[in-house]
Formats: C-alpha cells, sequence, structure tokens
C-alpha cells in the first residue's frame, strides 16, 4: 500500500487545530499525498457528521472510502498502513508502550489544563498555568529519559510522542509571546526549549504549524468573547 | 521472549478493579504466569508510587523490572512482547484502528457514566441511565459489524475490544442485577446480551471476573456511603 493516489486519502481538519496538525505530519512523514478539506469553525459540513457519527470532531481520515476519527488512532494507523517512509513508533515494545503513556497523558491531563490558560482569570488561571508548568517538568524528564541526548523523543528521527506534543507546544509559545505567562522556561525546560526549535524546523512539520503570528490572532479573538 | 518465569512479571491490582482485569485476560490469552501483588483499597503501596508516578494508579504491570501502565497501553505491550499466545488485536490495520476507537470510548464516555448509575439520585442518575443506554447501542452496532455474526468482537477469539468492555459488562450485569434500571436488555442489545455469556464463559477470562455476589456485595457497601 506505499502508493496511494491524492483522491484515496483525504483529511477532514482545520488548520489551527493540533489534533489536525499530527495527522499532517504523519502524512507528511510517510510522504503521502491527500486532500486537505477544510472545515468552517462553528459547523460541521455533512461529510464530517457522516466520518465521525460518534464524536463530529476533526480530524477524520478518509483512506479508500473509510473512515478513521481520534487523532492518535489515525496517527498509528499511517504508520502501520504506510512503509513509504520512516516508522513512526518505535520498534521496541517497552519504549512504544512509554510514548503511548505520554501521548495519552498530553490528551487527558496537558491539553486540557493549557487550553483555558489564555481564556481563564485569577485564581482559575494561576492554578491552569501551575498544572502546565508541572507537566512540562514531567515532560522533561521524559524527554532527558527518551531522547538520551538526541533532538527527539524518538532519537534522531520524529516520532510518535514528539507528533503528539509539538502541535501543542507551538500553541503554547504563542500563548507565552502574548505575554502574562513563562510556560517555556530554559531554567526548568531546557531540553524541551531546544527540541521545540527542532520540532518546529523538521521538513515534516514545516508549513503545518502555523506561523507564530497567526496562532496569536487566534488567541487575540479568543479572550475577545 | 515466549518464556519468562512468574517472579519476572508482576500485576500491581486490586480484585474488583474492571482495568486490572483486562490485564489478568490478557496474559492468560498468552499463557503468561504472573505474581498478582493485591493494592489495599484506600491505601497505596510504596511499590505502586514508585512505579506509576505520574497517575498513582493501578493496574501497573512490571515485566524484568520495567513498569508499563494504563490498563490499554499494558495490553497491547503484552500483545508485542508475548507471542505464546493468539494476538489481541486484529492484523488489518483498519480494523485496529476500529477496536482502538472503540476501547477508547469505553473509557472516556462509558465507563464515567457507568460508574456513577450506582450511587446517583434521582435526574442525575436518569442522565446517566439514559448515556450507558445511548453507549450500549452503539456498541451493540459495532459488535454487529464487527463480529460478521461470530461470538466476539475479534470473530472467533476474544481480541481487544472484547477485553476492553467485557470487565466493565461484567459490572453492568451486578448493577442491573441489583434492581431500579435495566440497562442489558435483548430487544436493543442482543448481540451483547448473548455476547457477554460468552465472554464470561471463555477460559481466559474465568477466574478473572468475580461471581455476580461477589460484586453486589461491593456495590451495596459503595451505596451504604
Amino acid at each position: 500500500m506505499a502508493n496511494s493516489s491524492c483522491s484515496d486519502v483525504k483529511v477532514l481538519g482545520a488548520w489551527p487545530s493540533p489534533f489536525v496538525m499530527r495527522v499532517r505530519i504523519a502524512l507528511n512523514i510517510k510522504s503521502v499525498k491527500y486532500e486537505f478539506l477544510e472545515e468552517t469553525i462553528g459547523s460541521k459540513s455533512q461529510l464530517l457528521l457522516q466520518s465521525n457519527p460518534v464524536y463530529k470532531k476533526i480530524p477524520v481520515l478518509i483512506h479508500g472510502g473509510k473512515s478513521i476519527s481520534e487523532s492518535l488512532i489515525i496517527v498509528q494507523y499511517i504508520d502501520e498502513v504506510w512503509s513509504s517512509g520512516p516508522s513512526i513508533l518505535p520498534s521496541d515494545p517497552y519504549d512504544r508502550a512509554i510514548e503511548r503513556f505520554w501521548a495519552a497523558y498530553v490528551d487527558d491531563k496537558f491539553f486540557p489544563s493549557m487550553q483555558l490558560i489564555n481564556t481563564a482569570q485569577g485564581e482559575e488561571k494561576a492554578a491552569k498555568v501551575e498544572q502546565v508548568t508541572e507537566g512540562l517538568v514531567l515532560l522533561e524528564e521524559a524527554f532527558q529519559k527518551s531522547s538520551k541526548g538526541k533532538a527527539f523523543f524518538g532519537g534522531d528521527r520524529i516520532g510518535f510522542l514528539d507528533i503528539a506534543l509539538g502541535p501543542m507546544l507551538g500553541w503554547l509559545r504563542a500563548i507565552d509571546k502574548m505575554g502574562g505567562v513563562k510556560l517555556l522556561d530554559e531554567v526548568k525546560t531546557p531540553g524541551l526549549v531546544q527540541w521545540v526549535e527542532s520540532f518546529c524546523a523538521d521538513g515534516a512539520v514545516k508549513g503545518v504549524i502555523p506561523d507564530i503570528e497567526k496562532l496569536l490572532e487566534i488567541l487575540e479573538k479568543m479572550k475577545g468573547n
């Protein structure tokens, strides 16, 4: 299944969504061409409702007419179907389990706190900042253990956990730049500060993670609401 | 890695936990002997705190001194490490994605509602019963599609989604028996009613899912608190 025509692979998404970015990065790693179907924020297309009837959420990957939902599940599917690029998950079962553990942590704990920092106020904001900071310290430790001095969680190349966390930290840099908080910190999280630079400069990521200015515009709008 | 001595594999758990049951069923499928270290409800052992410092929760699998947490991640690890029994995940990537999707649904949506039925009252209880019933109807549809007329989600043999859902429905039967609600229903979910019987009678499951009377005792205690 190394060759797929572009029309055979579709991604339902929206460019600012970090979950959609994961899917696009994974497809780029495998050099799979795909059609990107942009959903309008605030409304849901018929195709989305049909393709993901349980959650009605992006991203959805449609491959040969079959739909797959939930970004981390899609990334694993892409890794298993296409051998047209390097493996995304590590080959060792223990390393795979560790990357799956931290990827689930990003979705279950880290992102929900991070998402609220921008709009929360006062004590609630302080609590969210503390949660995110604790999460970053844990992820820094995981990075030091996994990367073993190399550029990525996955070693020399971007892997599963890089893809899971990278799009979130793209947003985190924008939140930091907006002011008021300093989350990514060279003292507490020196590895992650360097890692996010390597990640955003990678060939599979370029063009997927938007310029920080575009993200700042969205944050301003969210704050205004 | 087909042979492991018993002392090489440990499970930190507690017998009533459906998440712990998943791990034990997966090890049984692979005929892996293990030492079961029962945690006392309400306190956490030093070994648990060291082995799962992020969540401090059971189950934890300790294999050759390395710890793995989160039940669905552990089941995938077991499947990848031991070839001493049938595969737990399907071989087709799309089928794997579908089973992963529904297993995550069980953890994220189904179980949290189910858990509250026993203790909730009035309107809250009615809402939880409705959510669980909706979930069961979705899972019935998934069962009809996946099993293709066979006994299990995985076909002729117990697979990943069977392991994810089975221990929850063991509890659901106890909730039904306790009275007041009727969740597993032969009209709405005929496939699941039959499936839960096949599941509980399977060789890898027997002795792991407790007798309904033992579960009823725990439900009564929870209600009393």
